[in-house]
Formats: C-alpha cells, structure tokens, sequence
C-alpha cells in the first residue's frame, strides 16, 4: 500500500498543503486554504474595534484550514507522517483543555492569536531594560514581536484574560496539540521565540505566573503523536499519521532545499529576508546576529538567525510611488529589464536599504534608508538598479559576519520566489557577496520542508539528510560571480560600509525620525 | 520731447530688450531676439565638429540681436541711455579693430565666444595651484569658467589663434565697443570674471601677453560713449544715447528690484541660485564666499558673490524623472499642489541639495545629491518637498555666512521668475532663513536694471538709489516666516548641517565619483 506525507505551512493570509510520496519523494498535490477572517486589524469577531497597531487571528481558522486541507490530500490514504511550518511569534491563551481564549472572551483583543506582526515593543523595552544571561543568545534583547513582550501585553492590559488564560501558546503548537490531543512545543518557537534554552529552561520572573503557562519543548523531527480519531473522521485519512512537532516557517525550509549540513548559509528572500546559518559548534552569537539555538531548525546542528526587515518591500515600494506600467508586474517588469541592461553602480549611486529599519547589526527600528550620489543625470532605473544592489549590501554585512565570528560559509543558498523569479538579484548576490550561490529549484518549500519533519518524525527516513535527498530540491541553480563586477561590487561596498558604519548618518536618521 | 532709456539682457539663448520712459520709469515695450545659431555645441559656422565639453558663441549672432531689438524699441524715439547686462564669463579673442576671431578662424573652435557653461578646469586648477594675493578675493581659486582659464586654454590649445588675439574681451564689453566704436570694459566682468582689483591690476603671469590684449574697466554706470553714427543710420534711434558699460546679467538686475542699499541679500532663484550681498564695507571674504568687488555691480558698494550650482534644475530633474502629468508643466502642478498640502519636513527626509556639485562653502563639484529617511511608506510628493526644502537649506547655509563674517543683513529679497511662480518655495525660504522675505514685483528684471545703468551713464538719474525709485520695482510682496514651520526646520536643518559636514559623507561622495 502506498503511503505519502503531508507538509503543511501556515502563513499570515491563508495555508498551504502538500502531499509527498513517502517512497519516491515526489509531490503528488497541493491544496491552499486562505483564512476566513484573515489578518484581523478592523473588528473582532463580535464585531468591536480592534486597537490600532494590533494585528489579530482567530485560531479557529487555522482548524477550519487543516479540516479542508488534509481532507482535500489526505482522504482515503495512508498517511505515514504529517510536519508543520508556522508563522512566528504567533501565540494565543488557551484554557487547559485546549479552548481558545478568543472563543470565550470574544470582545477582547487580548484573547485572540497575536500575530508575527504584531509588536508589543514597550513590553520588550521594559524585559530587554533587565539584561540577563537568557539575552545571551539573542543579540541582548527580545523582539516586541515575540513571545515574552506579548505575555507581558497581555498581563498589563487584559489582567482578566491573563487570569483565565492556562496555557500560552505559539499558534503552531497549539494547532499540533489540537491534531493529536496532547500538548507538544517545537524547541524552535521555544528557543527563538520564547528564550527557552535546554539548559535554563524559560526566563524566569519576566511575566507573573507565565512558567505554569508554557511547557517544555521537544527538539525539532520529534513525534507530538498519532493525528486523533476525531481528525481521522473528520479527515478520513488513514494510517500511522504521526505529527511532528511545529517548526518555525522561515527553518521549516531547510531541508527542503539541501541545507542539512553544517557551514551552510540560507538566504530567504521575500518582503523581508531572513538568513540562516547551520553550525556544529557553538560560538558566543557574532555581534549583530539575532539569535542562535540547537535542534530548533534541523536536528543535532545550531543554527544561527539574522534578517533585513524590508527586502523585496523595498523594491515594491519604489515601483508603486514611481511606476512605469500598467500595473505593478508591468512596471516591475519594465523597471528589471531597465537594470538588467546597467552596469554594476552604473549611476554611481549608493543606497542604504534600511527602509525598514535595521536588524543586523545595529538593531535600531529608527535607522531608515538613504540614497546618495543624485545628480541631475541620475535616471529612475539607475536608483531602482542602487536600491537592489543596497539590499545585497545589506546581505554581505550579515554573511561576513559568520567568518568573523568562527562560523566559516562553504556553501551558499538563496531560496524564495523571488530569488526564482529574479535572476539579476541572484547574480547581483554572487557578485556582491563574491561566491558561487545556488537556488534550488522547487515549488512549494516551505510545505514541502514540513513534509520531511513529518517523515523524519515518523520514521519514513532516518534522518534529515535522507529526507533532503529523497523528498527535496533535486535540481540547483548555480550561479557564479563575475570577476569584474565583483570587483567593481568591492569598491561600492566600502562606500556603503562608510556610510552606513559613520555615526554622522546615524545621528541624522535618528534625528529625522525623532522631528 | 519724451525721452526713453533701453535696456538690454543678453541670455545664453536669446536676448531681450525693454524700452523705458526716462521721466515715468514706466516700461512701455520689450522685444526678444533668439540667436542665430543658439549654443554651439556639434558644429562651427564652417561645418567643422566642436570639440564634445565646448560651448560657443558666435559673435555676429550678439549684433544680429542689437540691430533688431535696437530698432524695434528705438526707431524715431529720443533715447536717453543705454544700457547692457550680459552673461558671463563669455569672452571672445578679436582684433585690434573690434573683428572676431571667429570671421577670420571660423573652422578653430577657439576663435569663437566661450559661453559661460563653457568650462576649461583644467587650466583653472593649474592656475589655483600656484596661488597668490589675486585669489584672495576669489576664495582662494578661481573657476575653470573664468576668463583666465580660457585665455590660458587658447594659448595651450590653440596658439595661433592666440597669436592673432589683440583684445581678449567678455562679450559684453564687445558688444559696447560695436555700439559706441570705442573699447570700455566693465568693472564688474573685470573683477568677477578675471580677477582685476584697483590696486593690483589684472593678475600678472598668468598667460603670456594676456595683459596686452585687456584694457582697465570703468566703475559700473559709467558712459562707455555715445551710439555711434553708423548704429544710428541702422536703428533710427535719435537723442544722446549713451551707452553704459555692460554688467554681469546676474548683477544688473540689482536696482531694479531695490537692491541698491548696503546689508541687503539677493537671491535670484533660476535652474542654478545666485546670491548677492551688498556691503559698504570690505570684509576678508567669508569662507565659501565666491568672489567680491567694489563698483562692479552697484556704484559705491561692495557686492559679494555665491551660488548653487543647482536650484530650479533639482526640482525639474525629479519632475521629468518621475512624471506626473502629461507634460513638465503638469507634473510641475501636480507635485507643488501636493507639497503645498503637506506639512514640513511631512516625510521626515532631509536632502542634500548638491546634485551639481557644491559651490558654497566646499566649492567641490564632485560633491552630489543625497536623500535620507527614506521609508516604505515615503511618497513621491514628500520626496518633491524634501527636494526643495534642500535647495533652502542650501540657501541658509550660505545666508549664514554673511552675518558669521560680519556682514549683517537687514533685507532679503528673492528675485526670478522662479520666486513670483512658486509662492510655497518663497514660503519655505522665509521660514528656512528664518526671516521676512521679499520678492519684487516686476517683469524683465534684467533688462530693466540694464537700463538703470543706462540711466545713472547718461545722467538721466544721478544715482543708483534714485533710478530704483523711478523705474524699478513700485510693488514688494513680503512673505513673513511662519514660527512653527521656522521651529521645525531648525530642527531639520541641524540635520542637514550634520550630514553636511560629515567627513564620511562628503568621502562617500567623493568615492562614488571616482568608481
């Protein structure tokens, strides 16, 4: 009897299913379940206003997805492991019994899934204002978007909802524990989301009484357990379906595209980009760096985290202010074959890409992006050219810092669709970053990434790396540097590194943003 | 019998011509004549390619104007006074008789006028690296648009023609010596435009024979001598006609806007900004501070000299980079009607305004534009805002100079088709310089201050002061600054001076313009 896998990545705005053939590796389906409420930041469902600045889900619709989902691919067939991608941080109060706050509080913001996007940030300020050695392995400070600064939120401002609330819980955890009726917390979320480490467990005394209300996660691959009868009625899927624990959406990926294997280096670039390095060793985290944790991502490696807050945001937002077509892939379009025809800094600009701020390795919100070298010649596709080659600026300072810091690069992986759908980026990449890249050419990574957490948690294959090879990427794109625009790439980096490292420019961007 | 004075504006493109009621001031007509042949910038009158960076003149297209607005204004009428402003510096090598090189080398690029745009640097750093006491009013150097540096360039590239070269004039004082038949040279281009000083003379040295082929200039108003007969026959002008000697177009505008008074600032806003300053006083040249003379520009005073390179220019870049409507016009429209709804400082940018370069106090042309704060929510119009709130920083930057050396100053007018178009840029002058702006109300600025100069030459008014009064601008419009958007932009401006002054972003520049 054939039995398949099913990989299931949950998005901000709806989630996708793949089904995977347990034996062959191939994907055989997929199936795509946009949320009924979507990302709520108008109403609640009773219909009261939601505070600005909050960005909500209802958890039910994450049920209501994976009943369409797993029915859809799963009906009738022998199921042998079933793996998880979420976004993160997106926790909910529960009650003990697994009930949603938001379905008995209703009216109340503070009971719903705060999303990723969500930023508690004075609640970071006041838990980052007491440094301990749980910020040790996160660059000295918590995210507003994480876990702590939202449990803390919710204490200050909803105290009755705290009160009621039994568990607190990534939406991801909680939606493993709802497939098999049992609690069961991806390390990953603990780790990065949460500041749990195997040894210290969670920080202690940062929110009142929120220890009883997490629990103690299992490493990345690990069973949660079988899907439930209920789910097998439900669904009608058949066979040992073995749910592996939830992994965060951006790591989820890894093995999907080949990187299993220590001194490698995944760029993931979307709206934002986040980068990932995998490690055998443990090195105190390179300044800069957001946050490291073991058996998180992959089993039995480190893997170490940093990002840029916009990526291709920054792009979509200059050809929507100045566009050139019809419409935004029509003028996308005209804009990429404009710069694909330009030299390396053909306008001998230099772009600073923090537009929306910098994570690594500044770690300041308020930086913003800059543009210098105007002159009355510059043309629009030479500044949309210097904004692409200030995102790969941005890139290089984030990958030079792993060498620096003892964590040498062998191999280097841009994924995304971006990176499929934009080869003059990809080159722009090897070119800045002055090493050979490869894009692995598969659809649905992320889903298909879920897929082998769910066959390495359920024993189909012994380990990652058997997973990668039978079930990921089969195919890369590798895609050279040129000497002579690296070359030329090396002497525009010093003018961004100049810039972007003198204090001159920052006091003039905090500044700005402080008018 | 009525008398009238005419006066002339000699333009890179054109040349215009007011005729004025001598005893009313009112003006009574004007008369534009395009060039012949324009700019020469492909080919000479022979057909010969010119050289690509040079920018000619042909001589007999300066006559060709004269005869026609002359006999336009002039025909049958009593005039009184002529006078001339002309751009500068645009010298041309002639013979002894007042001939044109260029009738008797018409295939040299050499022989012909060199407009202002023209620019030998080369020569001008080499005369800048020997310095001496003639610099000292120049800031130290001299421009490679200058006199000398393009006597220096015939010499070198061209010695033949240089042989030939009896007089080597600025057109405006040849065009005074076809009309009255006798050579006699203004202060102002002397000084400005080559460096001549009362005590010291022309510089010495600097080209071979340079000194033989120029004459001492006269103060500013004087009577170059009386339209000569021949001119007569061919214009139909009767009465005494004298004929004033020409000044810098961008000085002769003074009394016709008022600006005949000491402790009073100029701007006259075009594509580039130029700022006077009148003194009654000598003060060693501010830093920054381009040049200063005594009787080159009004009688009696000192007039000190800066600039932007780029004004008018930066704002039509933007606008015909990223279009808005149909045409410049339109999209002109477009983004002064939303800056004008938006707030200071509404995108909290800042601009730097150098996109040709800086003047004023760097005097570095490899300095360029920059725009910081930029974010993804930054709209095109804030971008247009923040453009021109650099041009006025710019502007302060260099207002400040004058009182910071001890020149007070109690007036401030801006002058230019650009300052009566655009009410918010004149706004945001006033509340950037922190200070009551005026902005005269009168057509042919230019022109009608070339004819005060004919008047105060022919003694038709005896002096400066009264000529402003009789035919100068009767109306002001005075724009007082707004104290709140005068308190934010001191805010803004404190950044725009850090990042000015920043050692790392003038390196930035420097090395984008070396890639």
């Amino acid at each position: 009897m054939r039995k398949y896998l099913i990989g299931l990545d949950y998005g901000s705005e709806s989630a996708r299913g793949v089904l995977v053939d347990a034996e062959t590796g191939q994907e055989m389906a997929h199936h795509v379940h946009p949320y009924r409420h979507g990302i709520m930041t108008d109403v609640l469902l009773d219909g009261s206003r939601i505070p600005s600045g909050f960005s909500l889900q209802n958890a039910d619709d994450y049920t209501e997805a994976a009943v369409d989902i797993l029915s859809q691919l799963g009906r009738g067939r022998t199921i042998a492991g079933i793996g998880l991608g979420f976004t993160a941080s997106s926790p909910l109060p529960a009650r003990a019994d697994g009930v949603p706050l938001s379905r008995l509080y209703p009216g109340d913001p503070h009971a719903y899934v705060k999303l990723w996007k969500h930023n508690a940030q004075a609640y970071a300020d006041s838990i980052n204002a007491r440094p301990g050695p749980f910020l040790d392995n996160f660059g000295g400070r918590v995210s507003g978007e994480w876990l702590l600064a939202k449990a803390a939120q919710i204490a200050a401002e909803a105290p009755d909802v705290w009160t009621a609330t039994e568990r607190y819980i990534e939406s991801g955890d909680w939606l493993v524990w709802q497939l098999t009726g049992h609690e069961a917390r991806g390390l990953g979320f603990a780790a990065f989301k949460a500041q749990f480490s195997a040894a210290s467990g969670y920080p202690k005394d940062i929110v009142g009484d929120l220890q009883e209300r997490l629990s103690i996660p299992l490493p990345v691959g690990s069973a949660a357990g079988a899907l439930s009868a209920g789910w097998r009625d439900v669904t009608g899927i058949q066979g040992a379906a073995v749910v592996a624990v939830a992994v965060i959406d951006s790591h989820v990926l890894l093995p999907a595209i080949g990187a299993v294997s220590p001194r490698c280096f995944v760029g993931a670039l979307g709206t934002s980009a986040a980068y990932l390095y995998l490690g055998n060793e443990y090195r105190p985290l390179p300044p800069g760096i957001e946050g490291v944790a073991f058996d998180g991502s992959v089993r039995q490696l480190w893997c170490y985290e940093a990002g840029q807050p916009s990526f291709g945001d920054t792009l979509a937002w200059f050809v929507r202010t100045f566009p050139r077509g019809a419409d935004m892939p029509a003028s996308f379009l005209a804009y990429n074959e404009e710069a694909a025809g330009l030299e390396p800094a053909a306008g001998r600009l230099v772009a600073i890409d923090w537009l929306g701020g910098n994570r690594v390795p500044f770690a300041d919100g308020n930086l913003s992006g800059l543009l210098a070298g105007l002159t009355r010649q510059t043309t629009a596709g030479e500044i949309y050219l210097a904004l692409m080659e200030g995102l790969c600026f941005g890139a290089r300072t984030i990958f030079d810092l792993f060498p620096a810091g003892g964590l040498p690069v062998d191999r280097v992986l841009m994924a995304s669709g971006l990176a499929r759908a934009n080869p003059l980026l990809v080159q722009m990449m090897a070119d800045i970053l002055d090493c050979v890249v490869e894009v692995p050419d598969i659809e649905n990574a992320t889903a298909v990434g879920a897929a082998i957490h769910g066959a390495v948690a359920s024993g189909v294959v012994e380990t990652y790396t058997e997973g990668a090879t039978r079930i990921g990427a089969q195919r890369f794109t590798r895609i050279e540097p040129r000497a002579k625009s690296a070359c030329r790439y090396r002497s525009v980096y010093e003018v961004y590194r100049g810039l972007t490292s003198g204090g001159a420019v920052h006091s003039a961007m905090h500044a700005l943003r402080n008018l």
